[in-house]
């Protein structure tokens, strides 16, 4: 059991930044995510694409925005918990929660914020038979620690971005890369496509085109593939097949929780503080909904910091606390760090 | 008269990144202050002192913050009138407002957002007989344009940062650069202090101190002061006399426009969109006060942002905006530069 004052299901911007406003109230976070990586979609989705409406920054890559913020809350030593989806929660009879995962890890604290985004996301996974049976066992949707390929055979499947640019970065780690997708054209950054067509015409990468993947075989782990091209149906070997079709995000377990939800997102108080009907959860970012909400970043960043002050109010009952401008104050870390603007001197000039 | 969709009241950071989610919606913003240049306090109370709470920034130099935001608006050419007040307001049979400045400039609006700070930053005067009949006739208490002290006698009074930092700049702008303060030590960043002290050691900075500036002469202009040093008294000539004693805000003329006020703060609706009681006038950033309000940057960037959606549809009645992401989308400034993300292509491998 993982305990924590904050837990923050969701590593997305908004999420990150809440680890943030709560170490500056001495309050320490856990974060849960199902994805592979902090960072949400901004990793997932677009790291090399630009931003241009995060105040401060005429221009942020997502993926160097993720940076900065862990960079930013690292002081406050967050707690990661990736790869892992929010299952079910119970509320304990002294008002603190507790939260299962998808694999059976628990989570107790006395606030849960959702940071959300769209949802946790799902791979859209191809229809073929017996795909669930090999999903763990030689089937993967996210590569979390590419060094699991190492020498071994590899088939990834898709046209976009993910497809192209793991492709481009197993050859060098796995024995052998076969990149199947069901049209020649490939849609992704001029860069990644030439890559991969040099990698094509130097023999790092194999490619079959069109086709697609249409069986598994393999008695205890996968063993092979089966692949229609052009009509025609062939067997290849292979250790692991990976299928990159893109991702769906949905609420998930988190819509049974009994949460008022409304198109897809849970309802919050009137921009108060973001808690939502169940007091001692809160829903900042995308995930949330109230009069006027705007799903932007920069309105997850300030409502992660609004929904510290209730956080604190709930786990430090009666306790005042008075705002600190960091400029002034400096920030402490819980890793024993300290941040401060340089102090001004009362020196005699003679 | 200055026509614009938006007249924003307040060059801070706020105001400032107000004219970045007004661009967004294809509105106009001219931006009033008080204050010589823009930033608000960033720039005029401490420029070179780090923040570490603005999201995504671990840590910031305000005045690099302001140079940030700055660019990032700079393809919405704003509008700026800096150095005059907002005086009064008076609001047009349209619904429209026009605003007078407190040197009789004249803005017409259909919206009026007030970023106004913590107020109008007003210089602490020091208590010398006649010294209203010299402003702007050798006095000055802000230095808005430092070649006007080109090859003239300056006298500066004051022991911090300010009186510091301008001493030591126009050491190399004016014929003679006269410190004087009520004691010998001063407060302020210690290159600050080291360098007024070899200034002086060198003869580019005279210093008199302790001691203080007791009279104005000058039929016409400023021509000498009277300073008291010892218990002893003394003329010396000089062009200007410049006392940067530090600045008070005060919400000033503005408290009297029939806005509801709460501790020298302006209510708004409750995180709404920041609106007023009066419709048309909202206040955004730390001059606001709702309930659960911070008084942080962060939070004026979010306020900005959903302030611009409801002076939308004030401006554009009836018409339906549809929030676009500035990834997907990119940026089209007035200026007639676009930003973008680097198109995917669409190549076939083969």
């Amino acid at each position: 059991m993982i305990k924590t004052d904050i837990l923050i299901i969701g590593a997305g911007p908004t999420g990150l930044f809440a680890v943030f406003e709560a170490g500056l109230l001495k309050l320490k976070c856990h974060i849960l995510d199902a994805l592979p990586q902090a960072g949400g979609q901004l990793s997932e989705l677009y790291p090399k694409k630009p931003i241009y409406d995060i105040p401060g920054f005429p221009e942020v890559l997502a993926g160097d925005l993720v940076d900065n913020l862990m960079e930013q809350i690292k002081q406050f030593e967050p707690g990661f918990t990736l790869g892992e989806r929010a299952e079910t929660i119970e509320k304990q009879e002294d008002g603190s929660f507790i939260v299962t995962s998808n694999k059976g890890k628990k989570f107790h604290a006395p606030v849960v914020a959702i940071a959300g985004g769209l949802g946790s996301f799902e791979p859209r996974k191809p229809l073929i038979e017996d795909i669930e049976f090999y999903e763990d066992k030689g089937i993967k949707y996210f590569i979390k620690n590419p060094e699991k390929f190492r020498d071994k055979k590899v088939v990834i499947a898709g046209g976009g971005d993910s497809a192209l640019d793991w492709s481009i970065f197993l050859s060098n780690v796995a024995s052998e890369v076969t990149l199947i997708h069901r049209r020649n054209e490939f849609r992704g950054a001029l860069d990644s496509v030439e890559k991969v067509q040099e990698l094509k015409n130097s023999g790092k990468i194999k490619m079959i085109t069109p086709a697609e993947v249409v069986g598994l075989n393999g008695a205890e782990h996968l063993e092979s593939i089966d692949i229609e091209e052009n009509g025609a149906h062939r067997t290849i070997a292979t250790d692991y097949f990976i299928p990159l079709f893109g991702l769906t995000p949905k609420l998930g377990p988190i819509g049974d929780w009994g949460l008022d939800i409304e198109k897809n997102a849970i309802k919050v108080n009137n921009a108060l503080d973001y808690q939502t009907n169940i007091p001692g959860i809160f829903a900042i970012g995308d995930v949330n909904t109230y009069p006027g909400k705007l799903k932007l970043i920069l309105c997850g960043f300030h409502e992660a910091t609004l929904m510290c002050q209730a956080a604190y109010q709930i786990i430090n009952p009666g306790k005042k606390y008075v705002l600190k401008y960091t400029t002034v104050s400096g920030v402490d870390g819980f890793d024993g760090t300290r941040k401060e603007a340089p102090k001004a001197v009362v020196k005699a000039i003679v």
